[in-house]
C-alpha cells in the first residue's frame, strides 16, 4: 500500500495535541497528506496539517464529516466519538485502533475487567458508580485503606486520579463512576510500546523506567533502557505482546506496568496510540514510535526498534505559578548541552504542570544522563509574558 | 535571542524546495515560525511552512514585500535577488547568509576570483564572455584540451557544466559568460559542511565522499565520513573553516573539494546554505545540518557534529523515461532494509534525474551500506503514473 506516499490518499487524525504533530513530522519525511480534527485553532498540529479542521472530536457530526474527507483514520488521543468511527468503517474508512479498542481502553473500568478477562496479570479493582458507594464500602470493610481511586472516564494527564491514604483524605474523593485498587508496593514503574500491523506482525521497545513527579501525577523523568534484568525485562515485553493480541490493535499501543516489590509484573494502564513513555524513540532508535504506528496503520513494513543508545526524557511542564502567554526561560542551557534535543509542542499558554515540550538527552552513561536531566529540570523554566 | 522560539517573531526562507522543507522540519521541534517564497504553489516546503507566499524569489518586489513581512531571512537557494535583500538590510531586517557572500558566490567567476584573490587553494580557471572567446583562446593556445567549462550563473544541479575532452566535444560549448578550468586528475571529491554564528564560532562537520554520477553530473552515493586519511580531512576541514571565515559567512555553509592524484587539496565550489552533501547528518550526527543553520542564524549556540555512525546518502533521482506524475516504485525495500531512512521531497511531477528524495542508510560497516546502497539503487525507482 505505498500509494499513501505522494498521493491523493489522505490519513486523519483525530486530535491536533503534541502527539498528532509527532506524528506529522514523522509523515511529512515521506510525503503522506495529513489531515487533523481539533476544536483549538492553536493546537500543536494547526501550522503543520496539510489540512486542519476545527471541530470536536468527541462530537459525532464533527468527527463523521472530517472522517469522510479522509482514507485512513487514526487517533492521538482515546476521548473520540466511537460511534463516528463505527460509521465511517460501515462506509469503507479504514479506522486503527478500532472503535472497539477505543471503546475497551478509554473506559478504565472496562479496560480492568478486559486485562481480568483475558487473564491479563493487573491489580484487583472494584468498579463503583459514585463516591457514596466507595464510602459504604469502606464502611462494610470491603475496601481498607490505602487505596488508589482512579475515574472510569476523562482521566488524562495525572487529572482523575487520588492516592487514599488515610482518613483524612476521604474529602478528596472523586465523584462518579470510579475504579478502587489497592495501594501496591511498586518498585518501579515501567512502559513497554508495542506496534503491530493487520497481518499481525509485532514489534516491541525495549522496556523504558518512568520515574513519576508525586504533586503532578506527571511522568519526571524516563530512563530507557529500564535498569532491570533481562529476564524481568524479556517478561514485561511478552506482557505487552499479549495485551496487543488479545486487544486485536493495529497500530502503536503504550502498555504502562507496575514492577513490584515481591516482584510481580501487574499492568497498570494502556494507550492505543503513541505515548509520551516513547517521546526518546525518535532519537534513540532506529525508528521512533510515531514512525512505526505510520507503517504499522498504513501497511508499511514495521521498522527496526533497535535503541542507538542510552536516553532519558524529561517533560517540559508549565511552571507552578505562571499562566498565560508562554515564555521560555534559559533555552540555551537546553540547546549547549552535548546530546539534548529540545522539542516544544508549540502550546501558546502556559500553566501550571501542563505539557510544553520535552527533552530526550543520549549518551553512553545513565548516571551521567540523569544528572544532565535533573540539571535541566532545575534551569530550565517555563514561565509567563 | 530564545525569543523566536514561540513567540510572534518569523524566519523568512527564499525558496520553497527540499532543503527549505527539512530546515522547515529542524525548525518545527522548536516551534519558530516559518515564512516561505516560491513561485511554485506545488513546491516541497508549501504544505508545511507557517505561511505560504507564491512570488519568484528573483523578483525585486516579491522578496522585498515577502522580507518586510518577517524578521529574520535566509535563502535555501542562491539565485535570489540580492538588492531586495540589501534594502531590507537597510530597514533593518537580519539577512543570513550577507547578499554580498550570496552575490560572490552565486556568480562562478567571481566565486573563483575570491578564491583567487584571499589565497585559498583552487584550480586555475579563466572567465570568458562567449563561446567565440573560448575558440579563439583555443586556438592560439591558450587553453588547452581536456578542460571543463561551466556557465558564471545559474547552473544548478549539474546543469550548465560540460567537460570538454576532445575536438569532436567543441559542439558542446556553452554560449554566454563561463569559466574555464583544466581537468584536475581527481582522487576523490569531498565535501566539508561548516556552520558559523555571529560571534564567530565555527563548527566544522567531518568531510565526505561523494560519488558522482557522470551521466546526469549528480551525487550517486555519499559516504560519511569520507574514507581518507586523518591528516587530510584535517587539512580540508581547516580550508573550509579559512572560506567561510573570509567570506564573513553567518549560517551554514558546505565547501566542495577535489582531492588531486597529486596530494593536493583544491577548492571545487561552494554553497551558503545547507547542501545535498549534508542530508546524512539528520540521522548520522548529533545535530544535523539544518539544525545547525537554524542555531547560526538565530543565535542560539551550535550543536555538536559529533557524528553517530558511518552512514551513506543516495538521491533518489527521477528515472530515465518517465515523466508525469510520480509514481514510486518498491518503496517497501527501503522500508524493510535495517538502518534506512526514506525522505521524499513530495514534488508531484518527476522527469529523469529530477531530485525526488534522498535515502540515508546508517550502519557500523561502510562497506555493507555501500552494497545496500547500491541494491536500493536497483530495485527503487521513481516512475510517472
Amino acid at each position: 500500500m505505498s500509494n499513501y506516499i505522494s498521493s491523493d490518499k489522505k490519513l486523519g487524525i483525530l486530535g491536533g495535541g503534541q502527539l498528532g504533530k509527532m506524528l506529522i513530522q514523522a509523515a511529512s519525511k515521506w510525503d503522506i497528506t495529513i489531515c487533523v480534527l481539533d476544536p483549538n485553532p492553536e493546537c500543536s498540529c494547526a501550522p503543520y496539517a496539510h489540512e486542519f479542521t476545527v471541530g470536536k472530536f468527541s462530537d459525532y457530526e464533527a468527527v463523521l464529516n472530517f472522517g469522510r474527507t479522509v482514507d485512513v483514520i487514526t487517533i492521538e488521543i482515546e476521548n473520540v466519538n466511537t460511534d463516528a468511527l463505527r460509521k465511517l468503517q460501515e462506509e469503507g474508512k479504514i479506522v486503527h485502533p478500532s472503535p472497539e479498542v477505543i471503546d475497551t481502553i478509554k473506559d478504565k473500568g472496562r479496560q480492568k475487567t478486559f486485562y481480568r478477562d483475558n487473564e491479563l496479570s493487573t491489580s484487583d479493582f472494584k468498579i463503583l458508580n459514585a463516591k457514596d458507594d466507595v464510602l459504604s464500602k469502606i464502611n462494610s470493610g470491603d475496601i481498607t485503606l490505602p487505596f488508589v481511586q482512579k475515574l472510569c472516564r476523562e482521566g488524562y494527564d495525572g487529572r482523575g486520579v487520588v492516592v487514599i491514604k488515610s482518613e483524612g483524605d476521604l474529602e478528596n474523593l472523586l465523584e462518579g463512576e470510579t475504579i478502587i485498587e489497592p495501594l501496591v508496593d511498586i518498585d518501579k514503574e515501567i512502559s513497554v510500546i508495542l506496534s503491530r500491523n493487520e497481518s499481525g506482525e509485532i514489534n516491541v521497545f525495549p522496556p523504558v523506567e518512568m520515574e513519576f513527579n508525586p504533586e503532578a501525577n506527571l511522568v519526571e523523568m524516563l530512563l530507557a533502557p529500564a535498569r532491570i534484568d533481562e529476564n524481568f525485562a524479556s517478561k514485561a515485553m511478552d506482557l505487552g505482546k499479549q495485551v496487543i493480541q488479545s486487544l486485536n490493535l493495529v497500530g502503536v499501543m503504550a502498555v504502562e506496568m507496575f514492577l513490584t516489590k515481591k516482584g510481580e509484573i501487574l499492568i497498570n494502564e494502556t494507550a492505543p496510540r503513541p505515548h509520551n513513555s516513547g517521546h526518546q524513540t525518535i532519537e534513540a532508535n532506529e525508528s521512533s514510535q510515531y514512525e512505526q504506528h505510520l507503517r504499522a496503520i498504513l501497511i508499511f513494513p514495521l521498522g527496526s526498534v533497535d535503541q542507538k543508545s542510552p536516553a532519558i526524557m524529561i517533560n517540559v511542564l508549565g511552571s507552578k505559578g505562571f499562566e498565560g502567554k508562554v515564555d521560555y526561560k534559559e533555552v540555551n542551557e537546553v540547546l549547549k548541552m552535548k546530546g539534548s534535543h529540545l522539542h516544544l509542542y508549540g502550546k501558546k499558554e502556559t500553566r501550571p504542570f501542563r505539557k510544553m515540550g520535552h527533552i530526550t538527552i543520549c549518551g553512553n552513561d545513565i548516571d551521567d544522563l540523569i544528572e544532565k536531566g535533573n540539571h535541566l529540570k532545575k534551569v530550565f523554566r517555563v514561565e509567563a509574558k
